[in-house]
């Protein structure tokens, strides 16, 4: 079956919404603690936090206009901190629910069930979240073309359970936690290694 | 176990690079086909293409500096064009091959033994991908700081195998065509369905 972009303009708009999203692939699931400046938390479940470089670790996520983390940015912009928090499929469904628009005197640590862990680092954890880091704002970059935004930051703490695995080489386990993923806009997936591959390296003619 | 930004700093290169890619969750499994100015074909797997908007259809992916990728974006440069394909569990470890350096009159199609398919849009697809994706660059955004790239392109074909469902509401069930996910580096992983979520909307304390 085959799609031209006039088939996409002409989608009704939840459809397109619904369609769109999965092209991508799998995205992953996380949930950003933040605090304002008055100490009210907020959480919220985005599915496009993505690895930006390990040196200095840096990593990002969409902000997209008219969608729940409207209080995430905010807070990020107050208090310069924030927390990201690996999704479980433990607690996968209570994650889903951040998404749901609460004013801010509503915090969805309280409004989802999810419980609040701190550290020494100034931003609130998710207790149950087995991966989670602390992670210092370094800036946000408007992206003109559909005015989202790319927010990138700097990985001051993580947190891993005693149940994590670490390979020899600093591979994480993720999936031992139970760590999920997300495709589209609503659908949530665990996962199952196929192993790992080691690096790729050219092979000459001879060699095949 | 927790890690502060000094451990982070001081771990050894590799260590630090399987440590910290592991940190963002699961990442989507794409090759990105191009071609240059005369037709030689390049492919490369990138772990990094997310979600940028459904209207108007925007996918971006990240070219980190000094990985497999750069022919790619010399190519997309030089053409407009590109294509997303989905990694299934069928190919992957050939995907994963196109990470090697090949020089440029070395096609990472026929290095990877990757069949190329082709459409009226300009730029090879990838003839075993079941969910795959025509794009027209729209912009390249140097990110200061770490010298990443965003490159952010709209979707203008989408082609999806005659096996890939289709839900009523536009969601495309990418699990089906057994569509992977990355973690770390190097290490692949099929899913598996948790099933869908429904709209997440405000609670009420009359309603818990």
């Amino acid at each position: 079956m085959k799609y031209t972009k006039h088939d996409l303009q002409t989608m009704q708009q939840r459809y397109r919404a619904h369609f769109v999203n999965s092209l991508s692939g799998y995205k992953s699931a996380n949930v950003i603690g933040t605090q304002d400046d008055q100490g009210f938390t907020n959480a919220a479940i985005v599915s496009s936090v993505i690895h930006l470089g390990a040196d200095p670790a840096l990593i990002a996520f969409i902000n997209r206009p008219h969608t729940a983390p409207r209080h995430t940015l905010e807070n990020i912009y107050a208090t310069g901190v924030y927390t990201i928090n690996q999704v479980t499929s433990e607690f996968y469904e209570n994650a889903h629910h951040t998404a749901a628009r609460y004013e801010r005197d509503q915090s969805e640590f309280d409004m989802a069930n999810i419980a609040v862990e701190r550290s020494e680092f100034p931003a609130p954890y998710l207790a149950d979240a087995k991966i989670k880091m602390g992670i210092r704002f370094c800036e946000a970059k408007t992206l003109e073309i559909n005015q989202t935004v790319l927010v990138i930051g700097e990985i001051e703490e993580v947190i891993l359970a005693p149940e994590v695995p670490i390979a020899d080489d600093g591979k994480i386990d993720i999936s031992a936690p139970g760590t999920i993923c997300i495709s589209g806009l609503d659908e949530y997936h665990t996962a199952s290694s196929l192993g790992r591959l080691a690096y790729a390296k050219p092979v000459t003619f001879l060699d095949k």
